[in-house]
């Protein structure tokens, strides 16, 4: 049951042609892209939970709701179509004209965007790319996963090859992060396709599981953008349908979040300005809320977030973090550990190498993390980047 | 009903002493200092809400259950008493040498600390210095206001004469803030004293509504401290008791409410690294909380306090964390002001003077926004500061 890894994202599926061009929403780059499905394919999706939403978010949950099967995605960076004067009729514009150029049905378009708040959405020059995009179409899955990017510096992309009961199955996906990151869908976009057989309603029950333990998981600055999406779509070319949840069905959830962990790890690697990447445990919450509550405080702390920028092992930050962070805690059973240094336990400050852990902060490009509240069972993590002066200068400087 | 203000602090009171001296605790600079009252003064105080709190919030909450006079308040910087070995007795110890050197009961010394969490307590610097404590006593209340410094550049200080129904009294107060600034008693500390005569159960009240309504209201970096104090005391000189909640107690309050904000002002306008000194109003809401929620999303938004920084009036971030505030809001009826500027209404982007909303960005020290969610009568304001490089600055490198 081993899996091949690689990163050739869609390019594993015979069936599936994506394409990248510059339509010139943004100042410069490829900005438009497209992944097209030979034939219909099933589809699920989850959405941003901010109560300002994208028009494409809003358009795409109204899709979700009558249409089982989709045949292609449009996605654009530059522009993110929310809070504007023309977003719901550029949407109909732009799906309408893309449905003309590929021959399929507007409703076999789901839409997905990113960039700027509040701009008026240029349509023209989306409509003006479309014949392009679609000559274009080719396994052009490394193109696809930059033109989908804002400010990240490196295309998130992979596909996975796996076996189960002698039935061998792929998924592939891309994804773009960088900024306005947090918990509760984190501020991003992810595009993933399996070839194994499964209805709707299971697709959906699998991705929801899988971006509550992947994109939920990660947090860069705690904002939470209006247009976070991540889709997942079957070519229902391999396998016995999957129509309930059994053995297969869970093997499938695995590899799924494997996926989607794979790319929350690389979306926080590449967080704006980011120089570590960080991980906090907890363990030992009294309720699985609690434990969430305290990762989140100090995924969120900028005091533990610019202390881990310089390298600063500073635990009375993280401890003041747990304290505020609302869950029930017992500061006298306390644990806090930084990498394998115990530095604070039962109500006390402990002994240790402070040279070491020194070192430990400043020669690893990943810091862990460990709060035991040693009350409970319930336990969470929380992928997090430090908050360094590139995330100052990046976001500054990015102008509406 | 006019009143004097000045910087001269706890100096306009005949029988109120201070004195600062260096003990040592902090690298460098004066970090000692006392408040010494010649005759038994009232007090009440207000704490943290962080579950973990310093030695000296635990005692002192400990002392406002017993005890209704003061004659001394012992003030630290350098070494916030929390989370460390031999936090409790070092208080002990403390106010013990304290007492014998003032000559007054232990039980009648009020303490606040400040500085690095999880260090041991140096007991032994600061008893060394008490006896150079006392022989400093007199009008110092400038360098109190400078030794309680940690990250501040400017100390706070003010002293008002106010006159009500032929009463003449005094409010003065000095302030500590600068970083893990937050709502919910912003972290810091501020000393305040009256001369005017009224009940501890009656200062108890005076005091909450007062810092409710300035120390709740600012949020340099959402981080909350284990230290947080707010001290008041009253020197019963002048007016007749107040006892109950009469005309006199609202002119009171009102005089005590303009002090905090005062010093509340102050400390966000002093903020680690602050450039700007911004202020969000939110109206309309469904309910208090919902006002609240909308007015610290914005207010913690790094996106929103980076966009300052940048003087970029990014309204997209601004509606993005009116969206993910948990606030009830309805996006047709929202309303987002810039100064005087209406970027957002009813459900669409308006035209404004870009040039000149630039300009407002790039000349104003002092930012206003205003949201109207126009959907209630609920209302709130937040002062907070912006995001800047010097902030990572000071925190990746002030050291545990």
């Amino acid at each position: 049951m081993n899996c091949k890894i690689t990163n050739d994202g869609f390019d594993v599926f015979e069936s599936v042609k994506t394409s990248a061009v510059r339509a010139g929403i943004k100042r410069k780059g490829e900005d438009l892209a497209l992944i097209y499905f030979e034939k219909e394919a099933t589809f699920a999706a989850v959405f941003t939970t901010n109560k300002v939403k994208a028009h494409c978010v809003i358009y795409d949950e109204e899709l979700l709701k009558t249409q089982q099967n989709i045949r292609a995605v449009l996605i654009n960076s530059g522009n993110a179509n929310a809070c504007n004067i023309n977003g719901a009729q550029a949407i109909q514009d732009v799906t309408k004209a893309l449905s003309t150029v590929l021959n399929i049905k507007q409703n076999e378009i789901f839409i997905a965007q990113t960039g700027i708040i509040g701009e008026e959405f240029p349509t023209k020059k989306v409509t003006n790319a479309l014949a392009k995009l679609k000559n274009n179409l080719g396994k052009n899955s490394q193109n696809l996963a930059r033109a989908i990017l804002t400010t990240d510096k490196i295309p998130k992309i992979i596909s996975i090859e796996c076996e189960y009961a002698g039935v061998i199955f792929h998924i592939a996906a891309v994804a773009k992060g960088a900024g306005m990151i947090h918990p509760n869908m984190a501020t991003m976009l992810s595009f993933i396709v399996t070839d194994l057989k499964i209805t709707q309603n299971i697709l959906k029950v699998a991705l929801k599981e899988a971006v509550d333990k992947s994109f939920n998981r990660i947090s860069v600055d705690g904002d939470m953008s209006t247009n976070d999406t991540v889709f997942i779509a079957s070519l229902n070319e391999v396998g016995d349908l999957i129509n309930e949840e059994n053995e297969f069905y869970r093997y499938f959830v695995d590899k799924l979040t494997e996926c989607c962990v794979y790319l929350a790890k690389e979306i926080v690697k590449d967080a704006e300005g980011a120089t570590k990447f960080c991980e906090v445990l907890v363990f030992g919450a009294d309720k699985d809320e609690d434990a969430q509550k305290v990762a989140r405080s100090i995924a969120n702390s900028l005091l533990v977030k610019t202390a881990i920028f310089g390298k600063d092992p500073n635990w009375g930050r993280i401890i003041a973090a747990v304290g505020y962070s609302g869950a029930n805690i017992d500061v006298e059973k306390l644990e806090i550990k930084i990498g394998d240094f115990l530095v604070y336990s039962w109500g006390r400050p402990q002994e240790f190498d402070k040279i070491a852990l020194l070192e430990y902060m400043r020669q690893n490009d990943s810091i862990k993390i460990y709060i035991n509240l040693n009350i409970g069972a319930s336990n969470f993590n929380l992928y997090f980047s430090d908050l360094t002066y590139e995330y100052i200068k990046i976001n500054a400087q990015y102008h509406t």
